[in-house]
């Protein structure tokens, strides 16, 4: 048994020594940045995408995928966009053992790529809107610390890339990304902030970027996730054109919607504890572990009951582990707390003789079920936990956040900080260097537990533009 | 309505049609071999990967998933597989603005990527055998001709690689993945050979390799998939040891088993007919359409009808598309044909107040279902349409093949050829330049269709060592 770092003194070393302990993770490959996906790691990650594929999906997005390879020339069109990137791209300059003609970029992201064809895709205004999405791997040449999920130079990635008729059919596509978004962190118990970026902190080639933002201890954020509105900033130089119903000739209006496997990392940086991993039931690879207790007075009872019930469970179409091996039951406990597998079943020689099971949730709450009710119990035991695990992130949430009423409170901040900013830029960089940190931007949508009235722009004074803004130490 | 090629006269130029028309790729991308997933096209390949994955993981093997770069270094660790894999690597050599100091190739195959790391998970006998698959994309500069899906520069890819305790726990392997493949290629309703390549043709770094073979018109070959055995010839550069029972260090032996999108161009090239793709149900992105055919006496009875039959048929699990697009149905009817759709369902006036539908399959059967045994109706008349494709491709599969009693009948043929063969490279090479291809070599089961006497090695006479062979010209 390991023991783990603390996690509230010592965040990172906590979560590096989780992902690593239970596996969910393997850091040795020999590039940096580039982590193998072990069987128990990408377990997670496939339910994961299957939250990210069935939410999209009913919002009318379809899959598709497009090349890792981007010719330079194509890469190059949006200015913004590429200088964006210049610094963080790899370069394929060889073929076998001849240079290239033209070389080419490893996609780490995909506008470049998929923009070409999206000009050949739509033609009339029948052909809109066009919701594409893909789940592919992007690369970026990742200069400061890599961390499993959080910071890695080959990143498991969701981009929708969307082409509307007009910037109101664009501002509706985002709306609708965000109302995904909602369902996606509802399923992974995970509270969050949508917020506009300031524009000095935009996504390349965008007209306006939203990210989605996390507390993860003290002053500390982690983006999750982003939505984009570029207006007509990418079809114009990439030719997206239709014909509207007048027989005239537009730009399309597009947007973005981007996750990654950042959302993995932040499940575990959120829910984890002083065990390991606690996995929300929608993406625990194992959702439920039936553990056999051997009693010498009990012959195969335990085993064969343990068997039935994991049969039962999985029948109700249940992710079920049974760990009939040898080791010691509290070793396995350990083991699979670690692993932060929802729901524990044991089944002894009392249990066996009774037709019931024990029951030990992540959270340390347990019962008893009887085996005739058992996949309602079941299933009524994870809908609670889930609940709890809900409740616990959002006091966490909750009680992540403080006022900071001005600059000078900033530097040192054992919160993310909510400030009055009047929107100026001038003022937003002297608020990032007081934080030590950035001006995360205005949150989109009220802040429940912030009642407290507004003042003046904590950089300048100004009263009349000062909106709530959100200052902080991203990851 | 686009007018196909004719398929047996011109093969190639039919194909080409027919993937595009049917919109299973897009090959407008501006990297030569690149191609895009369509959203239909992605549909059949999520598919197709459903059966690798089921019948692969109902042998005991877990997925995972390496990283694309692999270090120059580590690349060049097994000599043989380097030299084989040289010609048509892609070089990552620029990370930003500056030159790497160790170049990554982006992976062509992933024995480079994944050895290293399985050194670190193999320790002791109770970690075999090690059963890891993945599938990704890899990368290879082709310099031929390339042809969607069947000769492509980025692959989509199944691969196994596993660590075996000893030589025969390693055949045991490849007996298991033959086993595997012989279920997927039911579900694709695809006949093949297993062939084990002569040793001047096997896989780099291969102790042997058996490739699994169509015949896809006149003396034309694909080769579909591989599996190998690598003995120790990996597991000593790279270090995969493990101590045995006894306390021994030894070193594993090695399989890997490899497909690729190529099973969908196959999938394509042996069913599909004039009228376009014919997909097995086991593929099909839509394995039933439902169309209403309105009628000025009907009102909004076909409508109605036809939406609880897709949704009752959803429900039984199938996946089900309902095309109450304003088209003529002769218009839906060719489109869907295309597309290769198995089973269309018609609901008219007549059929709405029958209470039944009319049915056509892909073959061009037809008949009507009674709406009170829809669900057992729809799933027979699959069934029955799968068994009619397969006894179609077993059909024309064992029409593909000649016996040839001399090196003179070689040239010009216009099937595949079997002969007898000594073994010997001279011969092999002789009898490949006769009939302008390759020897694929002798295949691993009695040929059912092959009743004839042996005769002597075609190329030399020798009769005490000849065996049955295969020569063929391999797109």
């Amino acid at each position: 048994m390991v023991e783990l770092p603390d996690k509230q003194a010592a965040f990172m070393e906590w979560y590096l020594a989780v992902v690593e302990e239970a596996h969910l993770t393997d850091k040795r490959y020999p590039v940096k940045g580039a982590n193998v996906w072990t069987p128990y790691g990408l377990k997670a990650r496939l339910q994961l995408d299957a939250v990210l594929i069935r939410e999209i999906e009913a919002t009318g997005s379809e899959a598709a995928e497009f090349p890792a390879l981007i010719p330079a020339t194509e890469f190059s069109k949006e200015k913004e966009h590429i200088k964006g990137f210049d610094a963080q791209v790899y370069w394929v300059t060889k073929g076998g053992v001849a240079d290239l003609d033209v070389p080419l970029v490893l996609r780490p992201t995909s506008e470049t790529a998929i923009y070409p064809v999206f000009a050949l895709w739509v033609r009339s205004h029948r052909d809109l809107p066009l919701n594409i999405y893909q789940i592919v791997n992007t690369f970026r040449y990742e200069t400061k610390t890599t961390r499993p999920f959080l910071r890695v130079r080959e990143i498991h990635f969701f981009e929708e890339h969307t082409c509307q008729a007009d910037e109101a059919a664009a501002t509706e596509r985002v709306r609708s990304n965000r109302a995904a978004f909602a369902k996606m962190a509802r399923a992974f118990a995970l509270p969050y902030l949508a917020i506009r970026r300031p524009d000095w902190d935009k996504f390349p080639g965008a007209f306006y970027s939203i990210a989605l933002d996390i507390p993860i201890g003290g002053a500390r954020t982690l983006q999750i996730g982003s939505i984009h509105h570029y207006r007509e900033n990418f079809s114009r130089p990439y030719g997206i054109r239709y014909e509207t119903v007048d027989g005239e000739q537009r730009y399309a209006h597009q947007t973005t919607f981007g996750l990654s496997e950042r959302l993995l990392g932040a499940i575990v940086a959120v829910h984890g504890d002083a065990k390991g991993v606690v996995f929300p039931s929608a993406i625990a690879p194992f959702q439920v572990v039936v553990i056999p207790i051997p009693a010498s007075d009990a012959g195969d009872a335990p085993l064969a009951v343990s068997t039935d019930v994991a049969d039962r469970l999985r029948r109700r179409g249940l992710r079920v582990r049974l760990d009939a091996g040898e080791e010691r039951p509290g070793s396995k406990y350990y083991r699979w707390e670690l692993a932060g597998v929802p729901l524990r079943l044991e089944v002894g020689a009392r249990e066996a003789k009774q037709r019931s099971v024990t029951t030990a949730d992540r959270l340390g709450r347990k019962g008893t079920v009887p085996l005739d009710r058992l996949e309602t119990e079941v299933e009524r035991l994870l809908a609670e936990y889930d609940d709890a695990l809900r409740a616990r992130a959002q006091a966490e949430f909750s009680a992540a956040f403080s006022v900071a009423r001005s600059l000078e409170e900033l530097p040192g901040s054992t919160t993310v900080r909510l400030i009055a900013w009047c929107g100026n830029e001038e003022c937003g960089h002297r608020i990032e260097t007081a934080i030590d940190g950035s001006l995360l931007g205005t949150p989109e949508d009220p802040l429940p537990f912030l009642t407290e009235p507004i003042g003046g722009c904590i950089a300048c004074g100004e009263k009349s533009t000062a909106r709530w803004a959100v200052a902080a130490r991203p990851l």
